[in-house]
């Protein structure tokens, strides 16, 4: 299976996930649909099967973890990881910057990530090697001089366990400006030479996967919080830097205050 | 001068900013356009020299109060107040959820507003006894049973002068959940009755007027951190709810710490 067969596959999850998602987009609770779930996690079970299914068919030898629907072949050589709604709270709120996350691994490591906004229609695709695009054109990553000048993004404060959201806090000091808000579309925006360094707490394997293949395919980088690279075994603490020389100076700031603990 | 020639010209307001300010979205600072101004000031200029013109010959008696270019007039009976690009870091960050802001006030009272999302194209359109529409059709605040249920949305934590954060902080907890980032995104949101609650402090006259005719003609309320209505004189906390029946309970919740300051 080459790589460009993956891509392909990963474009047509992409679009049956977002056929699913699109009618449940700011549906009201109750009215519009007679169910007892949230139209949010309709949303979310309904485009994991429709990824399951195409996936089930096409390539019955490989690996699937999903959000909603658990675990399938875990073991095996190539595994895809699925979260059709990365940002809930945001779908929730009716807010276009939700993604659906594909992420394929193999013998454990990402190779190919899309990153998908159903409502935008943005759909931002990396594969080991290649360039990451948005909707088929390069986009890349911007340098960074200096910390100072950096825009910082992450998802809100309180998902920053125990004494992180105080690390988080002497980098911020540190950078141009905090947006929050934004999950994965956040890492997009990295991507896309917008925003200079996300760090957050608390990922899981599916928030992470498809990201990384997107952010390094664009110049960036993403690793834990002391510059190691993200595995299976990482403790969620997520760092993800548009300009790879400056990321010395993140984990320096991250852990300033290391002493104070 | 009727509410409908009101609403209309505001419309073609909203359409020159938009035009002025999409090309400058994700724009690349330096490289893409030659000057000393970033995109973001650049698309705040255009939008708004290109509002005011219309202003100028359609309007001459009437006042303008705009972010970027100051006060015209002022003291007039009717009065323009413009917020080109309200959540310049939403914008700046590449973010589709920034908005043009543009309200009308008369003898001092909001009665027109609109809040402009210039990408997404997505226009909510608010007007004294009118009910607010997004994109030419209704929208409507949604009721909210109990605090517990409801979504509470505000911009940063960062933007919460003196102890204003604990107090908001006291709210958050009694709330379902707390949305971050989103700038006057969040007030439209309310009132197409996805969020249930927008609380913030340190905002400016110009990032109000627009917002009350909105958020009212969608059933919703608006009012300061102690339920009365927003002035001039206001300190800038405000409180936006969909369910009027529960300010109460919020402004309870907001002063629940007050005497341990």
């Amino acid at each position: 299976m080459s790589l460009s067969d993956d891509l392909a596959l990963a474009h047509r999850l992409a679009d049956a996930a977002g056929e699913a998602i699109r009618p449940f987009f700011r549906a009201r609770y109750e009215t519009d649909y007679k169910s007892d779930a949230s139209p949010v996690t309709q949303a979310d079970r309904a485009a994991e099967a429709a990824m399951r299914a195409i996936l089930e068919k096409e390539r019955p030898q490989d690996g699937i973890i999903g959000e909603e629907y658990g675990r399938s072949r875990e073991d095996a050589e190539r595994v895809w990881i699925l979260d059709p709604i990365d940002g809930t709270r945001s779908f929730v709120a009716g807010r276009p910057i939700f993604g659906t996350l594909i992420g394929l691994t193999q013998a454990g490591w990402p190779v190919v990530g899309v990153i998908d906004q159903p409502i935008t229609k943005e759909r931002w695709t990396g594969a080991t090697g290649r360039g990451t695009e948005l909707n088929g054109k390069p986009v890349h990553a911007r340098p960074c001089r200096e910390l100072s000048e950096a825009i910082l993004a992450s998802t809100g404060p309180q998902y920053f366990p125990d004494c992180t959201g105080e690390h988080f806090s002497l980098l911020a000091r540190d950078c141009r400006d905090t947006v929050w808000g934004g999950d994965c579309y956040n890492y997009a925006l990295l991507a896309s030479g917008h925003i200079d360094l996300v760090v957050e707490a608390g990922l899981k394997l599916h928030d992470i996967a498809a990201l990384v293949p997107v952010v390094e395919g664009a110049g960036g980088r993403m690793c834990d919080w002391s510059g190691d690279p993200l595995t299976h075994d990482s403790d969620g603490k997520v760092v993800a830097i548009g300009d790879p020389a400056r990321l010395d100076d993140v984990l320096e700031a991250l852990h300033a205050g290391h002493e104070h603990h």
